[in-house]
């Protein structure tokens, strides 16, 4: 299959930033095989996609997301990570079936492909991992998965597993799905946080990266005061500096939140190159703090961006994200930090490095795989021209910008409507699964 | 004219905060006349609206606003207050004529009515306010206008006028709008802060709400640091304090944005009633900080909600001005401050409040003005269950939920299609007078 997306404006996020106005790209099986300025000889394609009145952009990249509790959404409002937790989302997870799964992560990826996120990195729950799976393999959308594993449990100690029982069964996953699909979905493995894991588990988990190239370790860390001081109390350090006492900092890496750290783990995370997922909606509504960002992005540590799960945000949509991460920021860092072009890298070719994707997405480049979007920024919410364009997608884009999104080559979304998902089928089962779910918490 | 709402989840927002299931509203001449359960007999009306899947809220009021910017959006970012004002906004509004202000006005219209809001407070710019009246008496929303009063300008020198001139004119304008359009339209004097204004300015314009009942005192203060402080050397007080000392506090006062304020001023607002409008986006843009809310609410001072002008903010999208209201404020006040509920009735009971309009607008009940929103919340991004149908609009919804907008009993925008405005005119003629401004700027 060739496709060529014709005379649109692309906004390339290659290392110089290029942006190029009536240019065309040419895809060939899911690969960025050319891109042409107007005026050159076109290949003949299977596909043509006219985009003059378009911005094509590399699909964006949410490292942080949490599909199977789509369905808890608007149910756990108002309340601290711990009690948040406790009383709403470990029981609520806890009752979840395969098919209340596979309806949670199907809702969620209507969601994030309608914003225009082609990526993810997904932590599931405990159990039904492969229903995760199945929807992300279904919709055509890229992803690691990874089971939450927890062998702790103060808050609601019904709701985890036994070490061993959670090392086999990721173990079993890894080998199963890593890498499955072409490489489009691939495994994080993703001890839930320092209070939910025993340190054999924390370990056991880092050392299964060693035999599984491409793997990443995937964790929450110093998200709210009251987690990071239970976890003073347990391992009298820092959250990160415990983790880097386990041997666990590296740069496959992926710690969410990072809210609350002190100066050696500052450090720790920038000497280890070890990857910051940042949730600013998640962080705000959960009343945890906002995480030091331009800090981060001073010394040098990869910052990227995630809508964590809907209970806590409530939603998916990376555009809010986008222009939430800019915005909290200039109070304390003043105005002119966080710029559009700083946020936008960092929903594309950020979350690519913080994935070690970053040579296969993240920009629009000849040899890269085709996950594209384009956007519609004709709308009375836009600016009406464009001088600055990636102000008018930060500031004040929606998921009804999205006109099309390609992912590995392949239509999931085109002119608003789904190709891979049933939307209608979605929306039904997942009220009924969501009923019955809340009859067995 | 008669209008059946039938049939809806009426947010009734009275006293009680009443949910009305399965509930009628019967519109006759613009004003609410019955809400009656679905068992009751309904009389016939002219106009009969299905409302079985959709939620009946009051239209939103937005308290501040500045639809004279709207064609700036995207020009002015990443810059504190003066240097936004001085060295973007005074020069841009002073290149406006009387075709980039209307359209302005009406870009930003169709925004608002887009978004479910039905009334606004605005301020306009020293010249051309009956374009800005013009573009709000055809599109059918309800509105106190007024034109921006400076008389200083140390910023940029040449975009102010002479105070007396500034008061003839303002003079006029209220004589010639304030109560026109049956009351739709009504006049706020709006000297627009302190470091723009003599002192014989501001009590001038404050002596005028003497001669016209139902005006209003609409004026900026305390917004961000600098400003504050430049006021401190200018009068050696707190801003709030100086107004409270040029005798311009009173319940017909109506101070936008109060961020940076003394325990004293806090005092002096809830002493004089005066009104805080709340812009959380643009004090976070500007990196102004955070105003705290929950200390005025503590205190019973009103706040209302407000998306200031599109350069700030970058949209004037009354759902993303509520999520951020509640967000911003729990990691300082805890996650369960500034709950749902509270912020949709700070997004219209307390709108109209802060507008003198309670007894008008505001709420669904019987005898008030029939200004009324249709929200459609069955999308992937809602939640799939109502049992938190606040949570489900403050926290998920966007303008794209909302279906139907009536205004005064008129229809201005009914399934999702503009009645008032032609959207494609206004987007092509604002791109043509944007770049005729800049070209003058």
């Amino acid at each position: 299959m060739t496709t060529l997306i014709k005379n649109g404006t692309i906004i390339t996020v290659n290392q110089n930033g290029d942006i190029l106005s009536n240019a065309s790209i040419r895809i060939e099986d899911g690969i960025i095989k050319a891109i042409t300025r107007k005026d050159q000889k076109e290949t003949n394609s299977e596909e043509i996609i006219e985009a003059q009145d378009l911005v094509v952009i590399p699909g964006f990249v949410q490292t942080h997301i949490h599909l199977c509790q789509t369905l808890f959404r608007g149910l756990a409002d108002d309340l601290h990570l711990i009690d948040w937790l406790g009383s709403k989302i470990f029981p609520m997870e806890a009752a979840h079936d395969a098919n209340s799964v596979y309806f949670s992560a199907l809702l969620g990826v209507a969601e994030l492909v309608r914003s225009g996120t082609t990526t993810i990195m997904d932590m599931g729950s405990i159990n039904h991992e492969e229903e995760i799976i199945r929807a992300i393999a279904e919709t055509g959308l890229r992803a690691f998965v990874g089971k939450a594993m927890m062998d702790l449990n103060d808050v609601y100690p019904p709701f985890k597993e036994p070490t061993d029982e959670s090392l086999r069964s990721t173990l079993k996953l890894i080998e199963q799905w890593h890498n499955s699909y072409g490489g489009r979905i691939r495994y994080a493995v993703a001890p839930r946080f320092v209070l939910s894991c025993s340190d054999k588990l924390m370990q056991s988990a880092f050392e299964m990266l060693k035999s599984f190239s491409g793997t990443l370790f995937h964790t929450h860390a110093s998200e709210s005061k009251a987690e990071t001081q239970k976890v003073y109390e347990r391992c009298k350090m820092g959250n990160v500096e415990f983790l880097n006492h386990l041997g666990l900092l590296s740069d496959r890496t992926c710690l969410t939140h990072c809210v609350h750290l002190n100066d050696n783990e500052y450090e720790l995370l920038k000497s280890t190159r070890t990857k910051v997922l940042h949730c600013p909606s998640s962080n705000l509504k959960l009343g945890s703090g906002i995480a030091k960002v331009p800090k981060f992005l001073k010394m040098g540590v990869n910052v990227s961006l995630g809508a964590d799960g809907a209970p806590c945000n409530n939603n998916l949509d990376v555009f809010q994200e986008m222009r939430l991460a800019s915005l909290i920021q200039k109070p304390f860092y003043g105005a002119n930090t966080m710029k559009a072009e700083t946020i936008f890298r960092m929903a594309t070719i950020e979350g690519a490095k913080a994935l070690g994707l970053e040579k296969e997405i993240g920009s629009i480049e000849v040899g890269k795989k085709a996950d594209i979007v384009l956007l519609n920024l004709n709308d009375v919410h836009n600016p009406v021209n464009n001088s600055n364009i990636y102000s008018s997608i930060v500031y004040s884009s929606r998921p009804e910008n999205v006109d099309s999104v390609m992912i590995n080559g392949k239509w999931v979304y085109r002119k608003r409507e789904y190709v891979t998902l049933d939307v209608d089928k979605v929306l039904k089962e997942s009220l009924r699964e969501l009923t019955a779910l809340l009859k067995r918490v």
